[in-house]
């Protein structure tokens, strides 16, 4: 049957059209169901929605992705045939029955993922099989491999080139704005990619955006690296591994991340840029992603199996994360805390510190000896400052931009302790709920400030940390949640009290 | 802040509405995030869908679901602020996790399913996760009473109250038509709601709505019964445990059906109707749903243990069903066979015996002795056939109609065989996908009908079945794929010839 195509300015995540309910019967199509669109030029198979309004009779409601492809058509009507659902299902219900895949099942999933062709069910269905029925080492060599070839890739005008990435979790990692420029200043080339949050309260992106334009192409990110020595660019505006940004919009909304699925898709972002040596951080503690030593251990052992089996070089730093890394998480609130600590001000050393030790071992990966030390000295110099307002400059930013230019959100709070004692913990994963709550990573302004941290002293009726937001209402909601769920662990510093008659410890959490 | 609502006609599963890209932007709102929607009346939470042209600023566009939610409210504006997600997608996380759920926990998750609460995303992950991890038969009690609770139920005028129910994966199986008819004219109640195809060729819904109308209320399904002693209606049309059929909106497209889903499901429907007795048909075999005597055992001690956990009483048969029950597969097609078989000129006996042994343990269950016997008897009798003419009538069928006044498709394909042999075997999962590819079962002529059964002999050239459809494109395209998957396998008479030099033995397949 012919069709005239109706534009329709909705981003559905998979390649869809609406046909009239009507003409879907006709054709004996159902919701879900997969059509073919055939002009002369080429052909799209696309899943099927109903309506009894949105389009008429003899229209066919194209959304955006599909309407991209048929615009280079030169036609404004279409034949449609119904079709069968792709062979990749199949596979994919191959994985939720145990099964082990091949190089080309998974290079045809892959495929089929890159190129819109599956709903949100069928994704789902195969991160939820990911996660429950794991991928070997082998299959997660062949997925990282299709995650590349589905994709753009670079090469830079010369090598070697590094890159590192940390596994997520730790709130308030914003060591990637130190790293990248103390290792470009020490003239390595390390064209870093970095994703928005998933289930995190704020990514690198997400901070970097708030100060610079981080939606680069390509041939930007070529470019910049060339000439600067590094780029701070959002992955998800470039054509890196593909696959992987169509699986987040699942992972997202149910926060989870297979195992195979978070290895491959690290490897296969490094492989695009044509990383020959990587620095993975595997953060771990209570509320991290990687909580426990041993899987740790695992992931780095894996991460460097694979590295050799596609010609990286890969090293692993396992380092502590079990509260968050500074003072500030949000992504204006780390933008400025980053520039602080490159300004020298950092408002406390753990930034600096694991940024200095992280650059450091990229120099020596780099054949550099006491890397550590060479690490330390350009940022206390200025030269990573310097180099930061060069990436700034490159991206679009003010380069004169200063810490102090940068304020959060205005509506604040200020959470007290109601008792004296020491700080026992602060719960990685309350503290994101809390972020996420008063808005971050959308709201740019949103996050925390913490006062105090692990181990500090806080005073009966004393600030342990801020929230602050870029509306009223999300930051009553996130004081809400904070009461509720209390982040920070306090203990009192009567340990014990013995009185006449037996009292339980005073021991209180907030 | 306050929309303009704009109902937009298309039923998307969950509740959705769409909102223009920049008021999302400004409220901090993604695609797939929540939203309560707050009028006077009521709070209504649904998934949000951005378009920069389906809705102008400052207006949302309802899909149908909420549509129908607000339109009791009197009002032309909504106030729309963001929410978290539903806490029963933590609870999904656990099971993906591989815990065990609470009675609350599972109540939580089924009242957000049969609210519509959870997206296309959540349900997968719930269906896979159950698929993967299972639940115990504490928990799928605790399904099973959820289910049942969050939709209606029906209390006929008196009891004891039987029904039945066949797990799929037997083509053809169309006994429905002939046992509640039996059943019924014996004087017992049967208040019948039957499925359509999931992933079979056709349910026993597919095949009566060509002849009845299966889309009643609930109260016609009461009245029917108590008027008549049975009915045979469409189990979608009625809100009996309604979870599950919007659960099937993400199993089908993935042909997954869990094993606590499948039990939970079929137990609560009829736990909706109020059976006190209820007999499981089993088929198993070859490319049926249940493969194996062992797992069928299980399935028939669980469906047991779970009707004792609630007052019913369930018996189980393990059948044949290693090829297809009956000459005919496809709405129409089935529809004449069991008219057929009513009328007493069944084309074969396999359905006839199916139905009288079915039947006749129903009887038991209800006290009669020798119950086969009297199925017989009814169904030789003609009780059944003019029992069946009431359920036609009271359907809004014709009660006069004959098995010659159904014609199938008008698009018909013989399939030959090309040598001289017996019929070794059918297989089931080609068979479905060829009736499937003809248009079965929503073209409602679409079908396969068998010259030859398992056993039989059949000539070179003679015809093995026949593939009917209502167009020639989905005949063509079932013609093309039993060529390329043969179900049929014929063995050649000759099993082994010795010529003068070795010879492959003589074994094709069709």
């Amino acid at each position: 049957m012919k069709f005239k195509i109706k534009e329709i300015k909705i981003d559905a995540g998979e390649l869809t059209v609406i046909l009239n309910n009507k003409d879907a019967k006709d054709m004996g199509v159902r919701s879900l169901d997969r059509v073919k669109l055939i002009t002369a030029k080429k052909t799209i198979t696309a899943v099927v929605e109903l309506s009894s309004s949105v389009v008429k009779e003899g229209h066919v409601g194209v959304l955006l992705k599909v309407f991209e492809e048929l615009k280079t058509c030169d036609t404004d009507t279409v034949e449609i045939m119904p079709t069968e659902r792709p062979h990749s299902v199949e596979l994919i219900k191959h994985k939720i029955e145990g099964k082990t895949l091949s190089a080309e099942e998974i290079r045809e999933i892959v495929v089929d993922i890159a190129a819109h062709n599956l709903t949100d069910i069928e994704l789902t269905a195969y991160v939820v099989a990911c996660q429950l029925n794991g991928m070997n080492l082998d299959e997660t060599t062949y997925l990282t491999k299709a995650m590349v070839e589905t994709g753009d890739t670079i090469e830079l005008d010369r090598s070697p080139v590094f890159d590192f990435h940390s596994i997520g979790g730790a709130p308030g990692n914003k060591i990637t704005l130190l790293v990248v420029p103390i290792v470009a200043a020490a003239g390595l080339l390390i064209p870093k990619t970095s994703s928005r949050a998933i289930s995190s309260a704020c990514g690198t992106a997400d901070i970097f955006e708030t100060i610079a334009r981080v939606s680069l192409t390509k041939e930007e990110i070529k470019n910049i690296t060339e000439t600067i020595g590094g780029v701070i660019a959002w992955g998800g505006n470039v054509n890196f591994a593909p696959a992987d940004d169509i699986i987040i919009r699942v992972e997202y909304p149910l926060s989870l991340d297979p195992y195979s699925q978070l290895i491959a898709s690290v490897m296969a972002k490094k492989k695009a840029v044509g990383a020959d040596f990587f620095l993975l951080d595997i953060p771990i503690g209570p509320g991290t992603k990687v909580t426990e030593t041993e899987l740790a251990n695992k992931y780095a052992s894996d991460f460097i199996e694979i590295g050799r089996r596609l010609d990286m070089h890969v090293e692993c730093a396992i380092t502590y994360g079990g509260q968050p890394i500074g003072k500030h998480i949000g992504p204006l609130l780390e933008a400025k805390e980053a520039l602080m600590c490159l300004e020298g001000k950092a408002p406390s050393t753990s930034v600096v510190e694991k940024s200095v030790a992280m650059a450091g071992i990229l120099l020596e990966m780099g054949g550099m000896h006491n890397g550590k030390q060479i690490a330390r000295d350009i940022l206390d110099s200025g030269k990573a400052l310097e180099k930061f307002r060069e990436i700034l400059q490159a991206q679009d930013g003010n380069p004169d931009l200063k810490s102090e230019d940068i304020s959060p959100g205005q509506y604040k709070a200020e959470i007290l302790s109601s008792i004296d004692g020491y700080v026992i913990s602060l719960d990685n994963k309350k503290l994101v709920r809390i972020a996420r709550t008063a808005g971050s990573p959308r709201d740019k302004g949103a996050g925390l400030v913490f006062l105090k941290k692990r181990g500090e002293k806080v005073d009966r009726g004393e600030s342990m940390y801020e929230i602050y937001a870029d509306n009223q209402h999300k930051l009553d909601a996130a004081v809400n949640l904070t009461n509720l769920i209390k982040p920070y662990t306090i203990e009192g510093m009567i340990i014990s009290h013995v009185p006449g008659r037996g009292r339980a410890t005073n021991y209180s959490k907030h």
